[in-house]
């Protein structure tokens, strides 16, 4: 079978260099073009390293972004760049004819106003928000098939989400009344070059931050309504922990059903999914057996004494929570089995 | 001013060594006696080796525990001991006349059969508890001056009770509606040799345990009805994190006030306090900020677009969890400075 | 193809986790045994979650170890089990025809002699000791081959041996001069449950350890002396650093050739191996890009000033270190692409 | 007693900021100024809300420099500069007649020529060097008593020197075999804004640099040939390791005299030095037991198989091997004991 062509805009990034090591190792994509300003000229094995085994990775340089080359010569285009960033090269090679799947939060929201409200600037392209489809394949898999432009999800709503649809959907929770605290690996923040990000400011730290409206929220409370059918606002605390990757969130829920229905709520979503893993017995999430890897792993606990609902789930941030996510969401829209390069 | 002596029963675990290290400096305790089975014999710098450079520890030795020893020669005896053990040893040093300051669980509770019912065995010694003082400085400092058995609140509870009773008294949050999830370094589980506890299993892994009844929740429940005037019931998840020490608690709160009222009741309740630190403008609480302290940082954010208060908290889980807060409790018995060995 | 039934004896600990998954992911090998005493009766998804996707892991149970079975039902049968415990196996297996892969340093070393002075107790099977080839593929590609009972080697010892084997053969470094100074992550140490390895006990801390006469030197320089054609005796100085996996080796030289002669000696040796990379230009071995690999990267440098040789490798001290070393062995006795199931 | 008035200049960085903690704690200092430009017009606790308890810390703000200002109204001004901009203000200041201790390299080497060798820069005042006393109290004690210019060591320095100085004074090793290979956490580097120090990349990673020509063996071996009163060309290799704070060195060294008269040697020389510990029996240095504090412990042994020896030793790197060590010489300078504000 003829291998898909794909290049890479702003490849140096986490999200960049796991979507590189992802594409490297997939038998159906054809790596061809990887952009980065900062290392223009350099291999993908000068770099990173740990690529420098393979062929590709020491032949493959990062050049400058451009736009028409790409439309020409990829079949499907991923932009993992900042948000705002995105958009733009997002409606030239979409204008041009390319697939795109874009990373960034810049095609996730429906409404150009809400996108203003939380990210502080007018939306550089309304014109595609109707568009695109939210790359969540356990959501929008027919849609994603057809799609011309993919937004993927941020690592937050992932983790979120998974968990919350079906119940939301089978009615079995109280919309209102969700509460989501989540804890991430500090690749979340990205290859950010900041005070806050250095090794000695996150090891043995724990916090909170970007409360009580973190722009994740504007993804999340409109996938939540379009379900719940109604308009749902929610709580959310992220907080930075000292690890490289994984997120583990923990949902506080008010449930409408029994603990029977909500296995089954649960069960009956998820039983067939490639990458949802419903734990069993006394097993809770825990980030570690998900690091490197797109699944998610998902616990719940009925609580009696205060009849709440309590729903965890793990994955890895930068593989289900962004770039093994839009893997999933390049096989499906080419028609490889979901989890071609993936498992 | 002659010094007080002090001997610590159990003095190998964690909590029990960070006591050797606050008594080793506390300028008014004289150290005579430390017991550990498995040490017994050996110098505290041999076990040790960071108090190397203090005289004291190359020279006091751990010895076998020796209740009519300790009742004679010590004027305040710290037990550091599982539960169930402590109050062993409590029932003979307090027969026998002496001081105890309890780090263990068994006399937090005031019913014997909530101990029963949490701890899952007889309570050993039911006539203490109506005795013991629940050793949280901001709440009963009055009642721990003159207390002959001190029992030191947990780690997890600390985080919580001291953000929350002050809300709780004046009636500005839902008592039925505290949602505490808390995120602990591995010292929380004390020395505990066990797979879940060694390094490989707690780096670069976040995870939930113990949920939904923590045998925390006993004492948390106990203390806010007391406060509310009404039986409490609370949810609490507690999650390991791969840091050694520091507990940083998120708790979600329905308000029944104006934010400016949360905030005068926190103030009013702690602007004086030695060891409660109040965050300012856009500060959020970080456990790197406490680690080694004995303070606690706090803040707090009313969500007006879901009217949640979340409050949070970052301690030290052995120093204002454990063995700083007994420090606190011995200076209030003792007629010191508050802050005496502890700033 | 029809593949190759294997079994593991010992799959409980990190290097028998760690062949889990590598024969699990293995294209030509059928996994039809794990034994553990521990967890008999257990499947390979309850004890190990992180595999819980693969239909194999939720189906295979943890046995008691069955000689006789394993014999007739597997081609070949891995051992990773503590050494003493492995020869009793290997034995019984061995008489009975099967062909063994043994993680332990049951077999590396040629004299029962040396065994005992480094392993403390006679050797269990000196007669097997002669038949046993030490499962270093760059140096004993050809035995391996052949071989019906491979000794992998220890993970210090490979990161030792390839740098340095090459140098001594072509005789570009005085035999003598050999300085290893070693670093390795907490899993090198086995799933062991002792207070050393405990996360508070490792975490932010590091030090050297079995100085200076390391069990490990046995096989080094049995190895070494082999390739010099004379008696070597050299330094090592193993560190424990708080990283899960990774050995970074740094070692010091006194190079008998110029530098334009080491280079050559390390590409010619190395610039074919699949699983040998020599870093060039500014670029050192960092772990985090070997991590999780069955790669070891190599580079070194010429201090002019003091006329050293300065040799650093990186490897992941479970994979090429361990297990992947095992599977490389395994791929070469069955006349599989060498990187089978590794790349 | 009236308190010694002191300033420090850039007061940001890691160094800086233990300085500030180390002396709001110095019972015999007041400290009057910080500097920082990034910062200017905040308070301390602001900057670092771990010191907010801190009357002082809430009222004292970063200001800009103002070295006239610092010249009248401190008795002693501590430089945490980069090299390069150090010895600018330490000209300043010290034509002013102000007491200067400075913590960058600017005034460690008796040769401008050496620093221009190894720093790539003109000496910005080299007709200071010759006044300017090595801040290395076990070895300069008398000469920083009556200093106006103390230049601090480094970091490596004093995990090199404290342990082989004495050694090489009573002729024990050959002054050309010395050969170190250190491990230093993270903070070493200061709080640089770097890629390279990014949480992610270097967590769960180890790597040498610098080598083999690190600017650090300029003083190294300034300091080792005065000793050994020959020109001492030594081998040094750093290593970063995930740990915010420690530093841990292993020395290979060739043994001129016997085991007894090494340890003679050391005992003589540091069995009465307040910081350094000379561990006993099987102890080895481990970083977490002397972090936070201003100790330096060393254990050494002889291995008659290689008859070479090997000393380790461990500090914390911005305790002991930079700002502890600066207080430990404002101590000596003002005549309080030596410990004074460190132990």
């Amino acid at each position: 079978m003829k291998k898909v062509k794909v290049a890479i805009v702003g490849a140096s990034g986490y999200a960049g260099e796991e979507l590189v090591r992802l594409l490297l190792a997939h038998p159906q994509a054809d790596l061809t073009a990887v952009t980065s300003r900062q290392y223009a000229g350099q291999s993908l094995a000068q770099i990173f390293p740990k690529f420098a085994h393979c062929p590709k990775a020491r032949s493959l340089r990062f050049t400058e972004p451009n736009v028409e080359l790409f439309a020409e010569e990829a079949n499907v285009v991923f932009l993992a760049l900042p948000h705002g960033v995105a958009a733009e090269y997002a409606v030239s090679l979409v204008n041009l004819g390319s697939t795109v799947i874009d990373l960034s939060a810049d095609f996730r929201l429906k409404s150009a106003a809400v996108y203003e409200e939380f990210y502080a600037h007018e939306h550089p392209a309304p014109e595609l928000l109707a568009k695109s489809v939210y790359g969540l394949p356990e959501r929008y898999r027919k849609e994603i098939k057809h799609a011309k432009l993919v937004a993927c999800p941020g690592c937050y709503p992932t983790s979120i989400l998974v968990p919350t649809l079906p119940l939301l959907k089978s009615k079995l929770i109280r919309p209102q009344s969700i509460i989501a605290d989540s804890l991430s690996g500090v690749t979340g923040a990205g290859r950010k070059v900041e005070v806050d990000y250095l090794f000695a400011e996150c090891n043995e730290s724990v916090r909170p931050y970007g409360l009580p409206k973190h722009r994740h929220l504007s993804e999340l409370e409109q996938e939540l309504s379009l379900v719940a059918g109604e308009k749902v606002t929610m709580q959310f605390t992220p907080h930075l922990i000292p690890v490289n990757r994984g997120i583990l969130t923990t949902l506080y829920l008010e449930p409408l059903g029994t603990p029977q229905q909500i296995g089954d709520s649960l069960q009956s979503a998820y039983a067939d999914e490639p990458f949802v893993r419903l734990l069993e017995g006394k097993a809770l999430p825990d980030t570690k057996n998900v690091v490197g890897t797109n699944f998610i792993d998902i616990a719940w606990r009925h609580d009696s004494r205060t009849n709440r609902l309590i729903v965890m789930s793990a994955e890895d941030n930068i593989v289900k929570g962004t770039s093994g996510q839009a893997i999933q969401c390049f096989n499906i829209m080419n028609d490889f089995p979901e989890t071609t390069g993936l498992i």
